[in-house]
């Protein structure tokens, strides 16, 4: 996608063609910065700090973690503890253990000598598949716009509300949420997002704002507590969220608050969309609720926040009274039975063991269900 | 309550015995100022701007309005000009309107020259009618915490969920949502709350928080996105919210994010309390979705907050990406099925016609139901 009209994706090789750049989303909306990798404790580090954040853009820049470490020490003990380190960064997103997985599997029957240059290539490989997948789920997702615009009166735009960001700013390219927003968008079908804000980060006033304000998308951003009373007012037409982990069975890991706007959507007959690339299935869960663990961050994410201060620099305010503590959970999970269909690279399916089953039948068998 | 160990309400004459005091809520938590007003258009000011907020404080100051006004011109004509410009201050508190009811009720058959000081003795009932209202709707929720703290392992905390501020600084004293937990505490009954933040204003991470600490009541604040996650953990117990209007059915305007909280109690079980002064109840109202009006305030609510600075001074910062607009709708209705009962100075009621017209039976009659 594009910012100030250049075409970026998220991460890329830098020139010397094997140092690793990345958008440090840290920064935006207010600074446009990127961050130059050259090792695997750096970019465990991006990935601990949210410089890159989002299930796919995770496990692509692990991937390239993999090859920074395989380019000083590709021996079998430098392979296994770059996994180990990487796989620590963030407990929840499965893209991260399917992407080191792939990478060991890839790399661990190699003589060492060759492991650099094929780490290098997977992490490439890892990151242009993801940009078809996402290509894919928008191209899914497209007709379930297009038939609500149709319903709609000529020039009424079709009404989506999104929650923190699942655009391309958390993936390679194109969003796995906002990949049907753009298509429709630019097959010229009039489409408003309702931007969550989503605390405590504020990834949805930050980033999905500054993608979709960039790619020239109408939206509006509201606070985290507002899209349940615009469903009520018949303002919002569908929702579509990402998902940082998804059970066998349709259940759905994402960011703290999506269980709340599944429920709003529920009570108020909108339909309620999840669109993810497979990877981010973990097909040996049957109860996200039970199984799925969920990271604990810090305190101090909603104790202090950042925006942009009447200097004109980035400043942190405290924003909990002082004295008081708090507590922050970073996901929340959202039962399959709240959840209208799964947008994925292939077909949008049910929530549930059988829907999935059907659009990936090589990778349920043997699941559980 | 107290504040560093002073007893105060929030609205209180000054020594001159004509000028009004109130604490700056905008100020809070970190800066503990109070402001004299001495003209209703000051008085105006100070509700619009949220100097004062909270229902039943509104009500309350603008009582003391009317006061301060007929101090000046006590006419026909100046009666009904300060009736209308205080009740243009906040159109969906009911008690605003049923304040300046009364004080109309109560001025109008006077003599004008009678009338400064009834409406100074009027305001003073007011208050002191309101201060008894929540201490008796403290003592009808005790017994709901009881209940639960008995059923509980010795010393493991009661968990009570609270949205925006319904404690002693959105009334004249004791509060209405915190007035059963301020009594529990105080009977030695281990009490937790969760303080949801509550964007775009804050007022639970600033006001909930900071009151509750100055009590020495345990909380924890959490993103308004957090408590559906904790309901389904277990680690609630029960949600207790105040409310700024409620229909002679049991529906309920309360702050934004409201009704997502009580879909999450109703999906999980958890009880979802209403605590009320009985001036709340608009007994015209049958539906509450379709009849009662909700107020969009400024997008720079949402776009920008304020917080203490690292320099130590309160200060604004931008969170919205910029060139992004936004939507701030301040209230929302839940439906009386999600809510499990009505706190009220009388008694809990179920929230329903029935319910509230065997509480208040000298109303409901000739009411909508």
């Amino acid at each position: 996608m594009k910012i100030h009209g250049q075409a970026y994706r998220t991460i890329w090789l830098a020139q010397d063609g094997w140092r690793v750049c990345v958008i440090d989303q840290t920064r935006l909306p207010f600074r446009f910065e990127t961050v130059t990798l050259s090792s695997i404790d750096a970019t465990a580090e991006a990935i601990r700090s949210m410089i890159v954040r989002g299930a796919p853009l995770i496990g692509a820049t692990a991937a390239y973690g993999v090859a920074l470490a395989m380019r000083v020490d590709a021996s079998d003990a430098a392979l296994e503890a770059a996994l180990v380190l990487l796989a620590a960064t963030r407990p929840t997103a499965v893209n991260l253990h399917w992407a080191l997985g792939r990478m060991r599997e890839r790399l661990s029957p190699l003589p060492a000598d060759d492991r650099p240059a094929v780490a290098y290539a997977e992490a490439a490989a890892i990151c242009d598949e993801d940009v078809a997948l996402c290509r894919s789920i928008g191209e899914h997702g497209l007709p379930l716009i297009r038939d609500i615009a149709a319903r709609k009166r000529a020039g009424q735009p079709v009404n989506i509300l999104t929650h923190c960001n699942a655009g391309w700013l958390a993936t390679v390219d194109w969003g796995t949420a906002l990949a049907p927003i753009y298509l429709a968008h630019d097959a010229g079908i009039p489409v408003h997002v309702w931007v969550d804000e989503t605390r405590p980060r504020n990834q949805g006033a930050a980033l999905t704002a500054y993608e979709l304000g960039a790619h020239g998308v109408p939206h509006t951003v509201i606070t985290d507590n507002a899209g349940g009373h615009l469903m009520q007012r018949g303002q919002v037409d569908m929702v579509i969220v990402g998902t940082d982990r998804t059970t066998a069975t349709g259940d759905v890991a994402n960011k703290i608050g999506t269980y709340l706007k599944a429920l709003a959507a529920h009570d108020n007959g909108v339909p309620f969309y999840v669109a993810l690339p497979s990877p981010t299935i973990d097909w040996s869960l049957s109860d996200g609720l039970r199984e799925i663990p969920i990271e604990e961050r810090s305190a101090r994410e909603v104790t202090h926040l950042t925006g942009l201060g009447e200097d004109g620099e980035v400043r942190w305010v405290r924003v909990v009274a002082p004295g008081s503590t708090a507590a922050n959970p970073a996901f929340d999970v959202t039962p399959a039975r709240l959840v209208t269909g799964l947008i994925t690279e292939r077909g949008v399916a049910p929530a549930s063991a059988e829907g999935l089953a059907r659009l990936f039948p090589e990778r349920a068998q043997g699941a559980a269900a």
